[in-house]
């Protein structure tokens, strides 16, 4: 427990806390993005490259943030760390330590020493949740804590939503032009939540789940709901992905990445719309088909030029 | 617990257990290889394309496995499962709940109740080591018990290996044109055990981190040194791969994909000779420079023609 927190009982409201992070200047059509002119996201890097010449690149940060909640620590995340209050709630929210209801007193980011400590009005404790560990195969969520599976059933994704195919393809386009750590740095992946044709939340991160849960903590600390969203990602559509989708409320799954069975068994009995190897024109739908409205004309789609394609994660 | 294994006290020889798994029967180069053939790793998947005409397509499958040490539970992780017995074992190494010296006395995999329990003659207890999780940043690995960061710097990787520039171009040339899940597939992290030009041992998993382990668990069961042995991997070079690669006593990193800086740090800090975004002719070494030879003409190494391209991955 960090000295800066053990002491405190008293809750200040979260209003008046002052925000973990800092937000980059100019975000587009996006309400948030990675700040790609934050120097401490990226890390330059001399070596020798095919020739044997000096070679300056820029790689991701990575760094440890050990999440608490109110006395109690819970996981320690490598992160890229731009914005640890999205991303320790979204966590929390996400492995159901924290609900909907529960009201958030207070978020203390201390960078020093790596922490960051959510405070709730109501008393917390998850040692035995934090037995049972499952290890996901997504390109990094990693632990997936105790009992998250078995209410996956209670959740109800909204029947209205559609997805037209025009809207995925603008959305490819948008996501692909956007500057972002990946075209500065690589190696990192990247999450989007979306409405309609329009990307709204952007989050990089060195783990693709960190990227989920920033984006989970943004929408409950901004009361974005999920409805009539769908949620873009450049990594591969495992039952982990799914899962943490469906979670959040979302009726819609998008990725340039392929899938595995079980997330596509998860998919269509919680009526998850997944679609996925989603480039240029192409894409398959494996569940959910029926939310889809093929508004355009895929010969007007043009595939990728080289230059902007951004990898399918292989992996992810 | 699984009932098969609890009542179980007397020691068997591993010679005399039965193996858990399957082979391929034809592995080419390889000593071992995912079976490509085996349907139990990739499932049929019936979706709509981009046009809303039918899409038959295959994915890899993921299953939940569950692996005891002796009487205790320590993990499930997300598998393929095409190699339990060398991936329980490999995990249990890399994390360092089993040390080299010790006796596995069985492996018995149950695939009705997706379990693994290895067994040695001496007791084992990792309740407290089991508290202190932290998740990484990697396509997969995500949970890293406890102390494993204290120990690299005990680890000791060979000084006098070398690695040549034509064995990269090589060792990309002949795994690019390896039968795989991926081409079969997609959605799947590989790695590969190499030693000069020749690639020894091939894994695929959904879960990066199963397939390292797996490879880990394959080098201890069949006597593999690591001496002179090179890793490479799909995935990111990220700080979990770093400790993996040098926990495993590999002096040498290559990767498809890019960094992360304190991967990168770590390289530098163990000595372990880091290679990555090699694509093509191309690629960066960020540590360990000193042990490149520069054999090859970098203008002989073509560039990757499209069709066999393998994506590095974006996230990893």
């Amino acid at each position: 427990m960090p000295k800066e927190a053990s002491g405190q009982d008293m809750a200040t409201p979260l209003s008046e806390t002052k925000k973990a992070h800092s937000e980059p200047a100019d975000q587009g059509r996006f309400r948030i993005t990675p700040d790609v002119d934050d120097p401490r996201l990226t890390a330059p890097v001399t070596g020798v490259d095919h020739e044997g010449k000096p070679a300056d690149i820029r790689v991701p940060t990575e760094r440890p943030l050990t999440i608490f909640l109110n006395r109690q620590e819970i996981v320690t995340a490598m992160t890229i760390a731009d914005y640890p209050d999205y991303l320790a709630v979204g966590y929390l929210l996400n492995q159901r330590m924290l609900t909907p209801e529960d009201r958030i007193t207070g978020i203390d980011y201390d960078e020093d020493i790596d922490t960051v400590v959510v405070r709730t009005d109501r008393e917390t404790d998850f040692e035995e949740k934090m037995k049972k560990r499952t290890q996901t195969s997504g390109c990094a969520q990693g632990t997936v804590f105790g009992d998250l599976m078995d209410h996956l059933d209670e959740v109800r994704l909204p029947d209205d939503a559609v997805v037209k195919t025009s809207w995925i393809y603008a959305l490819s386009r948008q996501i692909n032009q956007q500057p972002s750590l990946y075209l500065t740095a690589g190696a990192i992946h990247g999450c989007v939540l979306c409405e309609e044709d329009r990307p709204v939340a952007y989050m990089e991160d060195v783990g693709r789940h960190n990227a989920v849960d920033k984006i989970a903590g943004w929408m409950h600390l901004e009361g974005v709901t999920p409805r009539a969203k769908m949620f873009y990602t450049t990594g591969r559509l495992t039952s982990e992905m799914v899962i943490k989708t469906v979670q959040m409320g979302i009726p819609v799954l998008i990725s340039r990445s392929g899938f595995t069975a079980w997330g596509v068994e998860l998919a269509k009995e919680t009526g998850l719309t997944l679609i996925g190897r989603a480039k240029g024109k192409r894409f398959v739908c494996v569940s959910g088909a029926e939310r889809l409205v093929f508004d355009a004309d895929p010969a007007t789609a043009m595939d990728e030029p080289e230059h902007m394609r951004r990898k399918g994660s292989r992996g992810g």
